[in-house]
């Protein structure tokens, strides 16, 4: 296969709302086309934790995320190739979106050296010692055969001072070139294309942001994502970094905030612009009881719903949480049924879903601004 | 609601093989018909481990078992009530079987206290102590709102001399009559029929197992259940147990072999005469890697099916072991996901659910001796 051209653009943008930044359209890939706004339910190891495929083609989920780091690991490079790549071993024929690994190996904090070269770390499973290089994770990109690829980045410590913060910039541009360079001279695998997008970095600094993004935009990705958010800094720090670094990536491309978050910080991030979400927070939050609904929230531990004969949620479109009870979930965890996990992560994943496709017809409509307040006030009280 | 008449009989004998004792029926309940023979997947909390109800209904799963000694405790009597019965609460509409609780009371050896009146256990949860006697498993059974249930008795220790087995068959039988003729004097809440199966005992002794099974027969229940066996004895016990039980028990009434058990024990009570089975093997094995296929057995944690690119199962009638390879399948255990536990208890709920259901139509062509020497063959060796 021949390299992709650099002006490939899985991005089409269709309306924008008329009172805030937020605006629809869609990526368009050879696994099909995705609504955005979008959030991407996180299949780490290919798959996702307690939800079976089709349970997600029932809610519809346009695009999954996987992760490089965990995949590279196991099962492997070989056997991914082997199996012709992720799509064909995990039988998911929609589009995949994968990140570099360069967020779970920042979090191996006592495991890993940061060099211009790359980042030398040992795995968490076997202290099995590995590099990752702006190059390699390309490669291992091409053998998952993801979609959408990220580039390698360094997700800067929070906090870190401004000069510090502009190292570790510095660091990401660099890896941003070489990574953009070898991907556009190396092909892809399985006779389907693959987008790759660029990460900005600069911690809290809308200065530091500003530049990493337009070198990145200068450089050309098919798409633009902030990365380095959601660590730890203040709300509104991470409200200023996503608003000033949509102005900087272009009307044209796909704009996406990586592991982010509740839904109020999506239906706020869709309100400056954003495009593109992923978490872990549905899913690992459902493990753990903690159910969002229409409704409200919902602590499923809580014995105040041993006998509440109600549905867990007859709006998100999801049929099992249409048919069963808070009762029945509350009995399944207090219990310890696997069946627990299973309704729950449903629900969220389903309530996700729900709320990016709610708020891109909003849009649409021209009703978005009110539908959010209203949305995010409804969302975040306890379901009563 | 009025109670039952003595001569109520949910079994319907349809025909029998001209080679071996097998045969065919059905069970008609007020939540539908169950085809015979068959084998009954366990709820023990009313929940599959695991496995949604969903995919139960896809495999044509038409009745399950629960265990009352479990949901005595939790959801508890009260939460059951309160929610219309196990099939509302747990949104399962199909027939429920559930147990009458000794067998799990009997397990907890340190924790109980066996008496002419009844037996005084602990809590395994929280230690509390609880009485039961064979009227309250009745009236616990009566708030379920299983369709069939299970008289209380005792399972005799394995190995029991003959004079302690005919000491504890004494006082199974004594149970049997006072469970009878409570359940006959109590009325159903939920609107549809509870039918009631008696259990035999007897240890590995003929003599006392005809005996016990003959008086239970002089009592009259709904049906009729081998019990105490797979404790510990030699398989030739327990077949030749099976096979001087299902002599007693009138052609006419269903035979019931509890918590048995593997694909061979299975057609080889079948051949005897059995009509209904129930065991955790399938599920429990699933969680643990040991995966049933028409193609033998597969430990799916060895590292021979890392790049095994061929379907779980093709002739099962499950989608997802069509779907799923075993690469994929070992890739998800090693990798510690919880869909692997669910792909895997699919497996081998459709496996048990192909084998029945096999079984049942080659007992109607006439074909049944040969294909069940086949398949337990076929069944028994690791996969190639």
């Amino acid at each position: 296969m021949l390299p992709q051209s650099p002006a490939d653009n899985p991005f089409r943008l269709l309306s924008s709302c008329p009172d805030t930044n937020a605006r629809v359209g869609e990526l368009h890939t050879d696994h099909g086309i995705v609504p955005t706004p979008i959030f991407m339910p996180v299949g780490t190891q290919g798959a996702l934790k307690a939800m079976a495929h089709r349970s997600l083609l029932e809610l519809d989920v346009p695009i999954i995320l996987a992760n490089t780091y965990h995949l590279y690991l196991r099962p492997g490079v070989d056997t991914l190739s082997a199996m012709g790549g992720l799509h064909r071993f995990s039988t998911w024929d929609r589009p995949i979106l994968t990140d570099s690994g360069g967020f779970q190996v920042f979090s191996l904090r006592e495991l890993r050296t940061m060099s211009r070269e790359g980042v030398v770390f040992r795995s968490h499973l076997d202290g099995s010692k590995h590099l990752f290089t702006p190059e390699n994770v390309v490669d291992t990109q091409r053998a998952i055969g993801s979609d959408i690829f990220m580039v390698l980045d360094e997700c800067t410590a929070y906090p870190a001072d401004h000069e510090q913060a502009r190292r570790s910039m510095d660091l990401t541009l660099h890896w941003a070139e070489r990574g953009r360079e070898h991907h556009l001279g190396s092909p892809f695998r399985y006779g389907h294309r693959q987008f790759q997008f660029g990460i900005g970095q600069g911690s809290v600094y809308p200065d530091l942001r500003r530049v990493c993004m337009s070198r990145l935009v200068d450089i050309g990705f098919d798409g633009y994502a902030i990365g380095g958010l959601s660590v730890g800094e203040p709300v509104e720090n991470m409200y200023e970094i996503v608003a000033c670094s949509t102005e900087v990536i272009p009307v044209s491309s796909a704009r996406y905030l990586m592991g982010v978050g509740t839904p109020e910080n999506i239906l706020r991030s869709i309100s400056m612009g954003v495009d593109m979400f992923d978490c872990v927070m549905p899913t690992r939050n459902a493990r753990n009881g903690t159910i969002y609904t229409t409704k409200g929230r919902v602590n499923i531990k809580n014995a105040t719903w041993k006998q509440r004969d109600e549905p867990i949620d007859d709006e998100v479109g999801s049929q099992s949480s249409r048919n069963y009870s808070l009762a029945y979930l509350r009995h399944l965890f207090n219990a310890g049924e696997i069946l627990g996990l299973m309704l729950a992560t449903e629900q969220n994943v389903a309530l996700y879903r729900w709320l990016v496709r709610s708020a891109r017809e909003k849009i649409i409509e021209g009703t978005f601004r009110q539908w959010a307040a209203e949305t995010i006030e409804r969302l975040n009280q306890p379901r009563a």
